[in-house]
């Protein structure tokens, strides 16, 4: 069903699911739900290893649900995008109510699992969607594990500079004078950007795709650059990875041998900088130039996800330069909404998600796993302390974004085994 | 909002409440908010005399809110019910949401109401909203207090037939031969309606205000009927009231005085099931002739109400004629359905409030009581067992529709007392 909340329009979409029962105990072994988020089903299948392996020990059915308007799950197929009549179905109620309709579905279908507990599982958008999903519909979940879900970031329900300031610290702690030297970056890049040779020879630095032409490509680099270091503090992991692209162990250490000296000249200071993006952008060696306009993976559905920041999703976020290494910059909700209005003819609204899932008052609910990386930008937003005997905090020092999630690895920290365990055992507890 | 759940039509449109806080204690009394169902506000406002007994024993303020597409709550003027485009927003889900961003809006604007605790209380449809928005939004309510509300009056949570059961017993219990004679009435009526002169006599003996020309008209002439008994069973009030019509106390013993003798003649028979109806359309004496196409107060919104159930609230009846005093009719949902298309271009989907409210799976909610009469055709789809410590269920044996949401009288019977001062007790925990 495309609207789960009208009747005007009856139409129908498929939406993509995988499904793994090697491991199931027929006849009511519990069901590990994934709760999609903004991107391609198979890419979390394949990056949220922690699954399978409780799988064996639960004896659990695998399912990971595609979130509508990602991958492959296009409620109007290439028109899905077109305009704001055709994105209209794209929200995270629609989406949990996709959820509950499918494990309707399966546990009709799937015979010996008509009675099987089913747990939610997501990571960052996907764990808000797990966390939403309990408190919504707990008559179709028993428990959920929500894993560097930012539900309160939102609203002015914390400080809209934590998140930078997390980022910050990532980098502060990797190396010494690697933050100072992010900070001092952005001054370098506008006392370059004032001259024509000077945004030539940024555009030649940085090897960039397209030259930078004027100061609103200069502005560009400056974003780009500030999503690098943020998607470096996501995946911070401790051993080779490859989420949003492939990585040494502990990456932001290794951005930071290059950020040791933040008192070099300018172009020095700059040339350093590109060092370490093309350790983030390059470094499989491959790339011939980097793309300004990509920053990470492509198995994030970047149209989809800016429509719903646009919507529900509104994250106040803000940097002051002096908490965070980054350029000051207030939280302007008027900007966004006009700009959400010129691109899709929609403005946000920014308090309905706390109207709808409740903002800091959800103490009623139960069956809450919150898992937090201490690394984590996100862990800003997150529920990092017990809210209830069933709303649980668990907090990973050692931990970059959903680092819970993947496969165990012998260079995991104990932090993260140590949360595992736990989280496992509070699903034995709903079954 | 127009659409709580969707960006595309940014519309609002002004939704009516009502609010008496003279018995208030400002800062931070609690709120008795009535979750408006299918009708004008301002009459169930007159009829729920319950919460005014109420708010002076609490010190709380009152609200009314009425339902969207009811009352004067019309999103789009007399546009409303024009076609399925502009019904497509009356929903259950829209209606709670308009309530939480209610109170969300009175609690920001009345000075002293932010930390107020609020109670939902609701009767009929409006007590499974009132029951519904604490499951979905308990961020917002505390508790509900859900009268006589049918939650599991939906696909075969119970069985189809009990609803018209309750209305036999209700009259078979008011007086000798009344139920039977009801029975036997509808073989009288299809013996008579088989010729010009049976339909001529039917249409002068019911002082019909549009005669009867054929067998479709014979048959509309038994769902009122129907409908009439119905309508006598839920409204079967121990003192004088006016809720659906002005009537007697005890009115469904009233009537059954007109109806002791079912073995008398078709036309003895039916002179005597006028008399009874009679008593129910013009206990005022004011009727000059009775209208086949009104059965109740015109307060409710008909209209709105027969899109709901062509939508979301499917509800699935049956009579057997044995168990019940009424011709057989096995519960037809593909009739409904074509119906339904044909009427407004929509389908009903059936299991939609099942997927979306939990049907009988609700047991890790809390804070709601739901109160029944046991004289009330709607306690067949009601929750009548207690599920946990905190949702509750009172029986009412001699109450019929929602009694206890009505004002105290000296005619109460003493199980509605009970109940009252038990749904009382619960709000004072909640609080």
């Amino acid at each position: 069903q495309i609207d789960h909340f009208g009747f005007d329009e009856n139409l129908t979409f498929q939406q993509r699911y995988l499904i793994a029962d090697q491991h199931w105990k027929k006849d009511n072994g519990p069901i590990l739900f994934y709760t999609g988020n903004e991107g391609d089903i198979t890419w979390f299948c394949n990056n949220t290893g922690f699954m399978w392996d409780v799988a064996e020990e639960l004896n659990a059915m695998l399912v990971f649900a595609e979130h509508r308007y990602y991958g492959e799950s296009l409620p109007f197929g290439n028109e899905s995008f077109s305009d704001s009549k055709h994105l209209n179905y794209l929200t995270s109620e629609q989406a949990l109510a996709d959820f509950a309709v499918l494990i309707e579905y399966l546990k009709t279908n799937i015979a010996g699992a008509r009675n099987s507990p089913v747990i939610a599982i997501g990571g960052s958008y996907g764990g808000m969607l797990a966390a939403w999903f309990r408190m919504k519909y707990p008559h179709v979940v028993v428990g959920a594990l929500a894993a560097s879900a930012p539900i309160w970031q939102f609203g002015d329900l914390v400080p809209c500079g934590t998140y930078f300031s997390i980022v910050t610290n990532d980098f502060k702690k990797s190396g010494i004078g690697c933050s100072e030297s992010i900070r001092n970056s952005w001054n370098a890049i506008n006392n370059l950007s004032s001259t024509d040779t000077g945004l030539q020879w940024l555009s030649n630095t940085f090897h960039l795709c397209s030259p930078l032409k004027n100061l609103q490509d200069a502005a560009i680099l400056k974003n780009w650059l500030s999503e690098t270091w943020i998607n470096l503090a996501m995946v911070n992991y401790p051993y080779k990875a490859d989420f949003l692209q492939p990585l040494p162990a502990w990456p932001v250490q290794e951005v930071c041998k290059f950020l040791k000296d933040p008192s070099l000249s300018d172009k020095l200071l700059l040339q350093n900088v590109f060092q370490a993006v093309n350790l983030y952008y390059n470094y499989s060696g491959e790339a011939s130039c980097l793309d300004m306009y990509e920053t990470a993976t492509k198995n994030l559905g970047q149209l989809g996800w800016y429509y719903q920041a646009c919507t529900e999703m509104v994250m106040p976020m803000c940097t002051d330069g002096v908490n965070d290494m980054f350029e000051p910059q207030k939280w302007d909700f008027e900007a966004l909404s006009d700009e959400c209005y010129r691109l899709w003819g929609v403005r946000p609204r920014p308090s309905w998600i706390l109207s709808m899932y409740g903002g800091k008052n959800i103490s009623s609910h139960s069956n809450i796993v919150f898992s937090n990386g201490g690394l984590d930008p996100w862990s800003a937003g997150g529920v990092t302390q017990n809210i209830s005997d069933s709303l649980v905090a668990i907090m990973i020092p050692d931990g970059a974004h959903h680092l819970d999630l993947r496969s165990r690895n012998p260079l995991d920290p104990k932090s993260v085994q140590q949360a595992r365990d736990l989280e496992i055992c509070y699903m034995k507890q709903w079954i």
